[in-house]
């Protein structure tokens, strides 16, 4: 696993151990942190490494002196820069960190023939469709963002590996999606200005904006079920939930009536929070449904239930800050 | 314009001359020809260098020492791995190429704050869609070649670059192009394929094969009509013949009966040439139709045309290297 120290390996790692897999989980610790290792430090199916996943000789070095005698079943692709505003302000990091480790990963399963790839894409792959529901097949793919742009590229590159290579790719196209461990997001943020300033919330953007929000666990089970369940070679998923979404405004209120009831919430002006941020869209996830899998939670329950989780890590860092 | 000293560009660059532009081609050589500025070596407005244009320091050092006082109107990106079983055998090739030299010419328009870019994409990102006529909405866009790939993740690039660095893009989606100067293609390698044996003609594939072909001329006047017409900040536009293409069968009966009537044509198996090579497409050009160009010729037209061309190249080639 790449990315193998960041907030989605995180959920996904005890799952595969659980199912019986040994993991070997990759991270360059640019985002992730060896914490999130922690759980399953002594797990004798578990190992983790510091590798720069976009360097193919230290990637598959790394996965060869791991593996011993063991062939490696599949790929869980999951490093990227996940800071969009970060790769808008320098385009090096999206190319290094999403799609250089996309090229790196595809050199290293053809050195080891590896057969399969799990992907963790992007519904920013899209741009701004405006009111369109999108779906699987829907086009013009016009990235507004770096970060959709290089998540984008490396489905383009992987997909030709699935006809030049004959490997098997499943990819997720994932929207946004809340949980813990939280490093960084809009909850994680909100909850923290209001920690600095309790009796009011300022919102970036003027509140309407409206994503759809998965909850990690719920995002877990559906790319196993997509990964054991679809029977294609090449397999493009959107995972969401199967509303419209939630307005900014929506979660600044849970987070201020979970952390600061008292506060005020002041939003800015304009639909869109940063550039390359897609102020609105409608997540078709009608394919996902067809293979028989939907989510259980709507946008604002993932929301609701990613603030009593974000909210208690952030009192449980505090506290053991204090001991 | 990068990959100055290709095929395109030595059709292009005395098009750009002729309408009164100063041009800078620049070329790594990797399969460009110097030969090919022969024609303008002496044009004041006219220079040539040789560079790497993936690497984005040598890149704009080059253009600073050209541009003296003047500023730059516009990048032509052209350059590109036009050799789609090199990418295939070897994908370090696009990626450095044609995915690298894209993000290098993004980095220098913003340093030197260079308002436009256009852009050689290709049919080839949209994989093989099978019957579907295929507009420049259609989705989904899934390359089966690192070529195809690549193209798709410079067009991902060039379009988060036109959001977030206010540049305007015009993108073209070449089809299959013939004409002169022809270093590589179909007509010449069947063209010399008969020099070396007169009496027949081993053709790849069952001949089934057919793909729109428009010539090199009628691809400039295109090209040179979106880029002075469209009015959008980013225009992606098909450019092609009217028709569905020509067969392989019937490249293979030109090219015979310019160069050697008598000639046994055999065909060998299958509908595709190669890995990764789309075995038929449909290109609907409707967007550029209504904008107010349209081709003069069709694809056999434009095949015809082009091996009467490329025969004469060849003849001319070896009266040369005879005297």
């Amino acid at each position: 696993m790449t990315g193998g120290a960041g907030f989605v390996a995180a959920n996904l790692i005890p799952r595969l151990l659980n199912g019986g897999a040994r993991v070997l989980a990759l991270d360059d610790f640019s985002r992730g942190l060896a914490e999130h290792w922690a759980p399953f430090r002594n797990e004798p199916r578990f190992a983790g490494a510091q590798v720069d996943c976009s360097d193919a000789d230290a990637l598959r070095g790394a996965i060869e002196r791991a593996r011993g005698e063991d062939r490696v079943a599949e790929v869980w692709h999951l490093a990227a820069n996940s800071d969009i505003p970060a790769g808008i302000r320098d385009p090096r990091v999206d190319l290094k960190d999403t799609f250089l480790t996309t090229f790196a990963v595809l050199a290293v399963m053809r050195d080891l023939a590896i057969p399969a790839i799990r992907f963790a894409s992007s519904s920013a792959v899209y741009g701004d469709l405006g009111e369109t529901a999108i779906h699987e097949a829907s086009g013009p793919l016009e990235p507004i963002s770096n970060y959709g742009a290089m998540k984008l590229a490396s489905e383009a590159q992987i997909r030709a590996a699935v006809e030049s290579d004959g490997i098997r790719a499943d990819v997720f196209r994932f929207p946004n999606v809340v949980g813990v461990p939280a490093t960084h997001g809009v909850i994680l943020d909100l909850l923290r200005k209001l920690k600095a300033t309790p009796d009011r919330l300022d919102v970036l953007g003027d509140g309407t904006q409206t994503k759809s929000y998965l909850h990690v666990e719920e995002l877990i089970e559906a790319m196993l079920f997509i990964a054991r369940t679809a029977s294609g070679a090449y397999n493009v998923f959107n995972i969401g939930p199967r509303d419209e979404g939630v307005s900014v405004r929506r979660i600044a209120e849970t987070v201020r009536d979970a952390a600061a009831p008292g506060a005020a919430i002041r939003f800015g002006e304009g639909g869109r929070g940063w550039v390359g941020d897609v102020p609105r869209f409608r997540y078709d996830t009608g394919r996902l449904a067809a293979l028989g899998w939907q989510p259980r939670l709507g946008s604002e329950d993932a929301v609701r239930r990613a603030v009593a989780q974000i909210a208690a890590q952030e009192e449980a860092v505090r506290r053991e800050a204090r001991a």
